[in-house]
């Protein structure tokens, strides 16, 4: 299948899904927050981090059905709730998001603060209910909460926010760059493809393939949001252009210049492309497929 | 043993259990957040939650040693995020807790807040990884990690701070003010007698025990906490007196009236009591003196 098909027929799939936590899951009780929480999940997205669990799943001999998508799935809760807090106005003051007002615009800054919160939670209220309906070894089990809690809090997602945060109007060394960058939007891309290989039981070897395979692509698609955001236009992005060169972000371009930025975009996508092969993962051609596939998105 | 001098026991392991995730746990990862992190976490506290969790699991015979106090401490790493978030500007704007100043006004909103979600994941890595060295059977492991998220997020304490918010300086039915503090307070501490039972491998029947037991004491301490906003001080509380009056909050003796609220607290804990009674529970003597000792404690 065409890499732009099955983007857009598991996007349909892993919508659905998302649906089925929000609304009919007790993970997201409380009426008053859903709302808010339902909003920011629906405001679209390419659920790219699902995608890739579900993928890397399949690469690996991941039995059919549909048992790995809720646990997928809780993969974008956690993204939409760092989408959230990053618009805040303490943090990046952002009011537009997915060409939609952000969900303290649209909520007010309490309930957005208290959305992000339950949208986490539910995640990982979720991750807990699947990852044992997919009969792990006792090993991945408990590695399968813990290694995405540590790829979203201060050693991952959350640190990089921290130090990105402390950087801003600061002239960055490259040091701190990729320890933004490989935290703030790395970490969860890589702990996306290794949940689907936990998920797959694969063994170490094949998982620490998938998280370097993460790594690069990782690095790519931050590459490339920060040339989107400096090339790209408000109707493809859907949030306002130039906006973190205003901030005095750290970004690739702003210390690499362009041309170079897309080099090392490149060069990224191909280390995470041989990392693939080199581990004898079953089937990846979908995987190096979305990797090419990143260097060329417009939004 | 006396349980003035049990609390303060399992306060002092608890504490050096805390320090060990706070510094030398890949949780606490990420030196910008663990600052924040750590300040919160030792400002003191009476490690309420994990102490009913120690001592539930003890009560349900779970075996010796420590294992426990690492999932213990999640509790405490959970309850710590909330206090963090309901200081910030946008909730209680609060600016002392526990006599320091909060989170916020030593760190900034923004650290504060990555601090808070820094300490929820850091509590769901720890919980992930203890879980499963407990040796629990397949469908209490499942539990373990959904039931302390279900009740940290919008069906649990999340869901209770929404509701809190939005009644403020409104008149508040009874139905809503028990909405507000069974799920704000009351699900923290009702799960967290449960987690030390189902770390026990107990079976439902004590299960439901200690969740009702645990709403018990949960009503009792909410309704200790609004009465000592009113009539306790300043140097015992370590928090403004009055402060919830002040803002319109929803609190027990605000629509019962004083004597009616400690009528109401002394039944609860008496109600508490006798659900572990009649649950067949190995050793409940420290349970109930811990239910007793909530209705006379000063801070």
């Amino acid at each position: 299948m065409d890499v732009k098909a099955y983007l857009k027929e598991e996007k349909k799939k892993i919508d659905r899904y998302l649906d089925r936590i929000l609304f009919s899951d007790p993970a997201c009780r409380g009426r008053a927050l859903l709302e808010a929480m339902a909003y920011s999940v629906k405001a679209g997205g390419k659920r790219l981090r699902p995608i890739l669990a579900v993928t890397s799943y399949r690469a690996c001999g991941g039995p059919g059905g549909e048992d790995i998508y809720p646990a997928a799935c809780a993969l974008e809760l956690i993204h939409t709730y760092t989408l959230i807090h990053d618009d805040l106005p303490v943090m990046d003051n952002d009011d537009y998001r997915r060409g939609l007002p952000t969900c303290h615009r649209k909520f007010g800054v309490r309930r957005a603060t208290l959305a992000g919160v339950g949208l986490l939670l539910a995640a990982f209220e979720t991750l807990g209910r699947s990852a044992e309906s997919l009969g792990l070894s006792p090993d991945a089990r408990k590695k399968v909460i813990s290694s995405v809690a540590a790829a979203t809090g201060g050693g991952g997602v959350v640190g990089g926010q921290v130090v990105d945060l402390e950087s801003e109007g600061k002239e960055v060394s490259e040091e701190t760059l990729n320890y933004i960058h490989s935290h703030k939007t790395g970490a969860l891309i890589r702990v996306s493809c290794t949940l689907g290989g936990r998920l797959a039981r694969a063994h170490e070897k094949k998982l620490a393939a998938l998280d370097a395979y993460g790594g690069g692509i990782g690095l790519a698609f931050q590459i490339v949001d920060d040339l989107l955001d400096i090339e790209g236009d408000f109707k493809e992005l859907g949030k306002g252009v130039g906006a973190d060169q205003a901030r005095g972000k750290a970004t690739f371009p702003g210390r690499y210049g362009i041309e170079q930025s897309k080099r090392l975009a490149f060069a990224a996508v191909e280390r995470a492309k041989a990392e693939l092969a080199r581990a004898d993962i079953d089937s990846w051609e979908m995987l190096a497929e979305i990797a090419d596939f990143i260097l060329t998105r417009k939004s």
